[in-house]
């Protein structure tokens, strides 16, 4: 016994997605199945256009579903701060924050070596034809403070070097909320090198 | 800031699968995004086709892509031998015991008055019909030993007497590997009753 084809194709469509297995697949697909044929059809739709509709912004490469996207179209935001994150969620995650005012560029990814990850592979040269056209006074980078999003910062860091351009990284320290106590060794050295006179 | 408009969508999609909330949901839509163009193709395909391609076995009232189901338009299993089930997922497990080689009827939910699911609210005409043809030599009750799966079986158990068609109920008891100490007093209760001569 099998599923009959259709329901064992759409089992196998959502095994696609991180984090479903086979069981979860299947109770997922049985759902469809028992629900309105409306639901099918949105979200098959939603699919559809989520790959025809949705691109990169021109400017910052971030996912949008107009070109500049609407941050980058937004002339009340500072055109000439720029926010470099690895991620299309760390740029959601910042502006949730809702207290920056600058504009973003989007990496989609951080350099990782050993993964095959070299500077041609994210959107560096983009950022650097920006920063190239001169009218950005402050990179602002934004990478994660794991190996990877280290390294692409020193990287880029040390490519925008000497361009007067002023280029700055978020502090790194005991997130808010955070006891002391349980924080490694590591983050602890970044928030005491960090300190400052209050 | 918010999502791109088609991204909101498909997150509002996912969000209306079972045990998907918000995070999840956007998890899952960026991972769409970022794949390949092929694979949202194919898994919006495979949502259309299970609501276009299945539907229910005019026999047995399985959910299946040819009609009758491939159970009931195998010959090679005994017509004469009725298990019914509440749901097309206790007939895939039935399947998966591969010893069972009866047919099936598909109820499509448990009589549960105080949700309104009444008798007319589940396939039971359909399996009157069957038995009232005469061809049905055992009906095996395999409803869950729940509430609502004991209810359902005595109801059918009631209709059906008395029709010269054999009635009968799977055993309810400890599960294989289950040792009896953690067993609940209903479960001992029930295996004590239904104790055989070894």
């Amino acid at each position: 016994m099998q599923y009959a084809a259709p329901i064992t194709r759409l089992i196998k469509a959502f095994t696609g997605l991180p984090g479903i297995g086979e069981k979860t697949a299947a109770r997922l697909a049985l759902f469809v199945l028992n629900s309105k044929k409306g639901y099918a059809e949105e979200f098959a739709g939603a699919l559809m256009a989520v790959k025809e509709q949705v691109s990169l912004c021109s400017v910052c490469m971030t996912f949008s579903d107009t070109d500049p996207c609407v941050i980058c179209g937004d002339v009340t935001r500072d055109a000439a701060a720029v926010c470099v994150v690895s991620d299309y969620k760390d740029m959601v995650a910042m502006e949730a924050m809702a207290g920056y005012k600058g504009r973003y560029h989007i990496l989609h990814g951080s350099l990782a070596p050993l993964k095959g990850v070299g500077p041609d592979e994210i959107r560096l040269a983009e950022l650097l034809d920006r920063v190239g056209s001169g009218s950005v006074r402050e990179v602002i980078l934004a990478t994660g403070f794991d190996a990877e999003g280290d390294a692409t910062a020193t990287y880029i860091a040390g490519l925008l070097q000497g361009r007067g351009t002023n280029i700055t990284r978020i502090a790194s320290g005991v997130p808010v909320g955070g006891s002391v106590e349980y924080m490694d060794g590591a983050t602890l050295g970044r928030a005491m090198a960090g300190r400052k006179t209050v």
